[in-house]
């Protein structure tokens, strides 16, 4: 069998793709995990499992990784997706990393409710949100300045009993390119908030105003500015390939779709421009947090070139959109996705 | 160190492309060359030890893969590169695998001249081409026939001591996915004339035309077609990446450039969309059949957003040009590189 790799944006540091298009299994495993960083990775050390909580806290605490091991587990299947995920498809063309659709994986991550924790410390009135700080750090072009990769989440996603604090992926470690040993895993909102290699967690009083949430994931736009944090509704073609050349005959169209909040409820797939649509049939039923995969049988009858485009619904009533929202950091694009093929 | 990984175009047939921003050595590895096929791969078998040569010869022979080893070797540095690399930057866009600039490799390939195995054989006053037969095989969209690959080249192209059957790559055996035992080696062609996997050779007394000959490798133009032969000259910048965020201050601006006939004399860069142009240094005397590697020292001083061009000259005369020649397989895109960062 031919093997597909994970597609490099950029070494250093390290954003890798995953080779979406070829991703049959239900879960990706880890050689094929989309990879993406701001820094070089940080440099294990034996703080990396100890895990403290303080700031607005009734009683601040030290967790070690074998405390974490012992506390009731939580085990969820979690697409994360980049919120850069698409980028080079929003026209005109943003700068960052030109992240294809390959920018999102899925798998099982095991770990432990970041609420058992929090629970176990208290927290006060005057709590507003919680600030996870990772070990990864480095300079950012903007400012010059040596930063750590830190995120807030608003009290009650925090509370939320599916944010887990992850020891494993897949039945295994973490890998450490993805967070070794302590992972936050936030479901439902894009990657970013998914902070690797845990190194402190706060619960502050204000809105936290780091460079990673305030300056980075926002979505810039004319009229002001509102932080990325939810995933759009989504899906992807798999196959046929874009600009792939068919015999005629009978094709499956495959693909992947999914939602931040709530679950994908229908597919549909429209071979003339989006004037008419047809359901795909869903793979399996559907699983918030996951992707559900989809096909759909296409009878080329004649020679031609087609648009095959899908769009996606989910239970909240999101429907994707035909175009996608342009900002200037090229985040969140979620249009239909379209493929052009050739019957020959 | 991160490494980079083969960019999967597509699994069947395997198109993989090296991911060439990143190659900063002299010659390409076998886990990052470049791989282009048809078909599925063939499979291994004794015949593949024995290479005829018949048709209008004066005495046809089959050569064993010992003989062949003990006649006097030629070892060559040589660019491979598809006819279809850069295919994605066709606008409009065309059908096809949708190559970006990474179809592109080289490496050290070691064999006999053919020259010296058509000697023994002699050829008829008549010849006129000689036929290159694959052992890869399979059925084409266009025509459901089962087809082997092979392609034709001119006698006297054959018969230059530089075309020659290749056994070993970098050393070593030439790895099964590139041609394993026997391969041709065609420097100055694009790649298709490099038939992988040597079944047979045949003398012919006419005009080839098979489907990779006459259907697909073709310039197709509105006034008629012609073939694609000798690689057209073009330059690709490495570093920085397309769309980069970079922070002001002097950056370095990388790249390889390389032609088919004679060798590239001249690299420039523009910084303002081609008005004008400065030469970039060249990394190494320029070696016919092989790129050479350039760079250029640039001052980043205020930010905004920046096009850089890179244009190669070549010691026939050729320049790259400002726009390639559309045509409707998408074949030899050889317009300046340009790439776009912003500087912040």
């Amino acid at each position: 069998m031919n093997k597909p790799y994970l597609i490099t944006r950029s070494l250093t540091p390290e954003n890798q793709e995953t080779p979406i298009e070829f991703i049959t299994d239900d879960i990706v495993k880890n050689s094929l995990f989309y990879r993406r960083n701001h820094f070089p990775y940080p440099t294990l050390h034996s703080s990396f499992y100890w895990l403290p909580i303080n700031g607005h806290v009734k009683s601040q605490k030290v967790f070690s990784f074998q405390e974490i091991l012992t506390l009731p587990p939580k085990t969820i299947k979690v697409v994360l997706e980049c919120a850069g995920n698409k980028r080079e498809f929003f026209e005109p063309k943003v700068y960052g990393e030109q992240w294809g659709k390959g920018a999102i994986s899925q798998g099982i991550w095991k770990g432990v409710s970041l609420r058992e924790l929090l629970q176990q410390t208290g927290w006060l009135e005057s709590a507003k949100e919680v600030v996870f700080e990772g070990y990864d750090f480095g300079k950012r072009t903007d400012n010059n300045q040596i930063h750590y990769f830190s995120r807030s989440l608003p009290l009650e996603k925090a509370l939320h009993p599916d944010t887990i604090i992850a020891y494993e992926y897949n039945q295994q470690p973490i890998p450490f390119k993805h967070g070794y040993p302590l992972r936050l895993i936030v479901p439902e909102w894009y990657g970013m908030a998914s902070v690797k290699w845990l190194k402190k967690i706060t619960v502050i009083n204000h809105e936290f105003k780091g460079p990673f949430q305030d300056t980075d994931y926002v979505f810039l736009l004319n009229n002001g500015k509102s932080p990325v944090t939810t995933i759009n509704i989504n899906s992807t073609i798999q196959k046929p390939l874009d600009r792939q050349i068919l015999n005629t005959g009978v094709h499956q169209i495959t693909g992947i779709a999914w939602t931040g909040k709530g679950y994908i409820t229908k597919v549909e797939v429209s071979m003339d421009g989006g004037t008419s649509w047809d359901s795909a049939k869903l793979m399996e039923s559907p699983n918030k947090y996951a992707w559900v995969k989809w096909n759909y049988n296409w009878e080329a009858g004649s020679q031609g070139n087609y648009n095959i485009l899908s769009r996606a619904t989910d239970s909240k009533g999101h429907v994707q959109p035909q175009n996608a929202l342009w900002n200037t950091k090229g985040y969140g694009y979620n249009a239909f996705d379209v493929i052009q093929v050739k019957v020959e």
